[in-house]
């Protein structure tokens, strides 16, 4: 759970119904980061402040960087300049291959489209034969609402939590849909838990690089109070993952394997 | 505006109060694209089919490696592989430095932090005497809200648009909130649009990255239904730019330069 505030306060000029009023409210706070493993600097994430340990850790889970808790020696952060090293026991061999289609890519936003779709397909499915009640999933969902107090104050972030079949594990809230995910995968690795029995938790929606995410850590269900992507639900399909979406109140649509849901 | 659908039907089981039934569910594409300027790849970008030239010309825009309409050479997209190819009629000497940027910050998701917004802060402030009345600007995002198509049938995608003292000039939605903005902004380009007498309307929340996209086009208004971040409400101040957030219905709240919304 995040701890200091994400919002600061700002002054502003409503108008409402024909009536103008000078007023302070509530606005989130974005900062960047750029992340650094062994001195390599990886990639620079535009994020809200907090979980900064956690959102390195899920980034570099969702590259395929890191495989082990023993993997990492040290996490340091430099608050003030907004850099954060990871030091690993061993070299990353994997780190190659990601800066080279990185650079290969010239990035900006993801990767040459020929590799995007590809790359993904490489990953093993999910294996899980874990079952959720809708029931407990809309409840899960409602406990993420109920959680998200950044969103009720500012409107402003996206959040993501992990569940079971007891209730909910973790919670990050994120100016990030990505972030969010990252920080709650990070924070799932870090405190070493088994990812077969999970539920992720989702505000926004759901697009490729979500469920990317959540077959790189093994996460069989992911559920979300917003749309999917139609690549999403393609990719959920071959991953084994099931995919829910708009899961509000007492509705939700299961959109691909359907036999975890029951109902 | 955007000529083919940008959803498919999914078959998919829903629950709605303990009920469960088949159906078949309008979801969102997703698709990657890769532009190349002059045969170097430039990056990847994960969007909405439709208006690719003008995704291609304002991402380059939003980077500064366009200046003026006779830059452009040619533009051909291969939709097959998702490959679209910018050719320019002279060298472009911002690539180089675009291109270093990228690889030295192995991007992923934006630049070394250090640099992205000392980077922004050397864009010029928007010069522009324009004025709004809140009303006006109130009536531009409701229109916005009517053209959301694809958003009223699958709930997955973002708008964008460009409006001015008569009404709305162009359109487009997206899965992704930069692309939306991307592609208005390559119309304006393509068609010569003067951009100081615009605004920008959104569906989506006004992050930094959207922000100096405003900027970089000249844009004097920005006005969203959601949010913005406290750095893109500090880059507003900067920049000269008027940043509205929350317009839906009779309210909006106006958080920088309210010289330009009358009220």
């Amino acid at each position: 759970m995040t701890q200091s505030p994400l919002y600061r306060e700002r002054a502003v000029k409503t108008y409402d119904h024909g009536n103008t009023q000078s007023a302070s409210v509530p606005v989130v706070l974005e900062i960047p980061i750029t992340v650094y493993v062994n001195d390599t600097e990886l990639a620079t994430l535009i994020c809200s402040p907090g979980g900064h340990k956690e959102l390195a850790v899920g980034f570099l889970l969702s590259e395929g960087l890191l495989q082990d808790l023993t993997d990492i020696k040290d996490i340091t952060f430099n608050e003030q300049d907004g850099l954060l090293w990871v030091e690993t026991t061993e070299p990353v061999p994997q780190m190659e291959n990601f800066l080279r289609r990185q650079i290969a890519s010239c990035c900006g936003k993801g990767r040459a489209a020929l590799y995007y779709i590809n790359d993904a397909r490489k990953l093993k499915p999910v294996q899980s034969s874990c079952v959720f009640a809708a029931g407990h999933l809309l409840r899960l969902i409602g406990l993420l609402e109920e959680g998200s107090a950044t969103f009720r104050k500012t409107g402003g972030v996206h959040s993501a939590a992990l569940g079971d079949s007891q209730g909910m594990l973790v919670m990050h809230e994120d100016i990030g849909r990505h972030n969010a995910v990252d920080k709650v995968m990070g924070h799932a690795f870090l405190n070493r838990l088994n990812p077969a029995d999970k539920c992720l938790l989702l505000s926004g929606r759901i697009s490729s690089e979500i469920l990317i995410k959540a077959a790189h850590n093994g996460i069989p269900v992911v559920v979300s109070r917003s749309a999917p992507t139609f690549l999403a639900v393609e990719l959920a399909d071959e991953f084994n993952i099931t995919l829910v979406g708009f899961a509000r109140g007492e509705r939700l649509t299961v959109y691909s394997h359907t036999e975890r849901v029951s109902m």
